[in-house]
């Protein structure tokens, strides 16, 4: 603490990002971050740019890489959003539109950046609780809020809403802002994008952390009405008029062209992902039905934060939430094959 | 403007960058970037890094990054505080510190986004007046604030206050927060990283934008007390855990270990800078005298806008601000030799 400090830092609670291990020998099941290389395509593109360009700013406007999104979600221009990474898009997007009088509304159980953004832009919240089963209520949601966010699947729960659902809380709630945070939609789930022409109220926000392997370049995007975006902008260009860097938006743009390799990797972890639950069902786990690329699971016996240390010395990692109604859970990214069978052959010997 | 938008989000006033135009054909005197390219080590350096790894996260705490610049400044890898370009870097300087009771001070001319954080982060503040010779007057600043922040050398101006007045200035003023931007200062000042450990209220900020030859890398940096940096930190990790990019990360430690390539292109621009300006004074211009990579000029009987619209028309972008006191001069970034003998040439056919 300093004297120094404003009072709203001082409050802070920041976010506390999982393990990066500075040694590479980990089976690194911890951050959701894609077992799969970026496509061979981004990695050319972005050794294509590196060049003497790069003493020259980006594109503030980053406009090559809204095409892309844009043409891949058949949506116009100026329907997207994008920034450094879906994180900074989020803050964006919080002090854009939940800055309000009321109270905004998001489950007890979820993206735990939230309540953050919250305290950092001063913004009042509800947390609504998920069900026994870590369901979102949706009737929850129908009462007086300043914005409503949720993500879906959900985090670290992997349980996933239906568009119908979601259109369904859309025609309840047309006064405030509903962002659907779609993080790990790719693994398995249905867009709410599809749902954008027909809400003014509506914004999605992607990454291409996760489906398109690309964590390390900080790419995320918010798409929804042309007014919601044109908030959005007002605000970036308040706060950094060139969140993305030149090798950034050159990587992006070729990773949304690469469809085939997408679907390809998505595919695959997908796959992965059913063979785990399978194999972990054998051993007696129970687990939150997945459509994001990891698993959320407890075994009836061993303690979640036993298993996570052990799997911590064999080299595993995986994340362990010390709080309460998710403290017995482990959220295991899915790796590859070969990630998973030592895996399971280590829980496999914990257990048994 | 939206029914959703929040209160701050309609009343923004956000900065404008200037102009990247997208084809290449233009001399590009209008945003302060390096004529010259990167040093190859960071070219290669970046290469090098542009594989499978990019899809993991990078390390949210950058310290690679932090041990270089801190052992370029003699200083403590804590006393080291990295983000997306100092754009970002002043935006949590701003809420981190400036969110006090009194309101902050700085020039009524100088770098135009700080007006913009204020009404972003509802920061009070004061616009002291240059003199008439563009100078900041350090005795106006004596008066109670919650911070102060100047750029040094100043912009648009490139003005440069001497470390032995901003040393008297920190020694009147320790209750607040004094920033020193010195985006500018490689191109011939003294930097007040050398008065850190004599101030525990000093945080002075760099980008390698400039100096560097980094604009398309977006990388930033604040210096000072570790009280200080503890605050960034807190601050970024309630907004984007993750500002830095692998390969931005990867290609500013090269650049920073480069320091021959990096004192050469100083030298090269420095050099150039007082050609052209010995050539403009032959042309009767009037200019500031100038420790950046710009300079500030003024013709005694050709409106600066009337210059700016046909050095346009040739192919040359220099910056015009249509802003009082200001208006009538134009900002020339120092490009290469060949560059400011074209524009030389331009202006000497424009003024006989």
């Amino acid at each position: 603490m300093s004297k120094y400090w404003s009072q709203i830092v001082r409050e802070l609670e920041p976010y506390v990002p999982g393990e990066q291990p500075k040694n590479q020998h980990f089976i690194k099941l911890n951050t959701n971050e894609n077992p799969y290389p970026p496509s061979p395509r981004v990695i050319a593109a972005i050794k294509a740019a590196t060049d003497s360009s790069l003493r020259r700013y980006p594109d503030p406007n980053c406009d090559d890489l809204k095409h892309s999104i844009a043409k891949y979600h058949d949506l116009d221009h100026d329907q997207v959003f994008v920034g450094n990474g879906s994180d900074e898009v989020l803050a964006l997007a919080f002090i854009s539109f939940f800055k309000q009088q009321e109270p905004i509304l998001f489950p007890d159980i979820t993206y735990s950046f939230y309540i953050v953004y919250c305290r950092f832009f001063e913004i009042a919240c509800e947390r609504i609780p998920l069900t026994g089963d870590f369901d979102i209520s949706l009737s929850d949601y129908e009462r007086p809020n300043g914005g409503i966010i949720f993500a879906n699947p959900n985090a670290p729960t992997g349980k996933l809403l239906t568009l119908d659902e979601i259109e369904a809380l859309l025609k309840q709630n047309r006064d405030s802002v509903v962002i659907v945070d779609e993080a790990y939609i790719d693994f398995g789930g249905e867009s709410a994008v599809a749902l954008i022409g027909d809400f003014p109220n509506l914004l999605v926000i992607h990454t291409l952390s996760k489906s398109r392997s690309l964590a390390g370049l900080r790419v995320g995007a918010a798409m929804g009405p042309v007014e919601l975006i044109d908030g959005l902008e007002r605000a970036k260009n308040s706060f950094n008029s060139y969140p993305l860097d030149r090798l950034a938006l050159v990587g992006a743009v070729e990773a949304l062209r690469d469809s085939e390799y997408f679907r390809s990797t998505c595919k695959k972890v997908i796959q992965t992902r059913e063979w785990t639950a399978a194999e972990l069902t054998k051993l007696s786990f129970e687990m939150v039905p997945s459509t994001a690329n990891f698993i959320f699971v407890k075994h009836p016996r061993i303690p979640a934060e036993t298993l996570f240390s052990q799997l911590r010395e064999q080299n595993i990692l995986v994340r362990y939430f010390d709080k309460p109604r998710i403290n017995e859970f482990l959220r295991v990214t899915i790796g590859t094959d070969e990630d998973m069978q030592t895996f399971v052959q280590a829980l496999s010997r914990m257990v048994n």
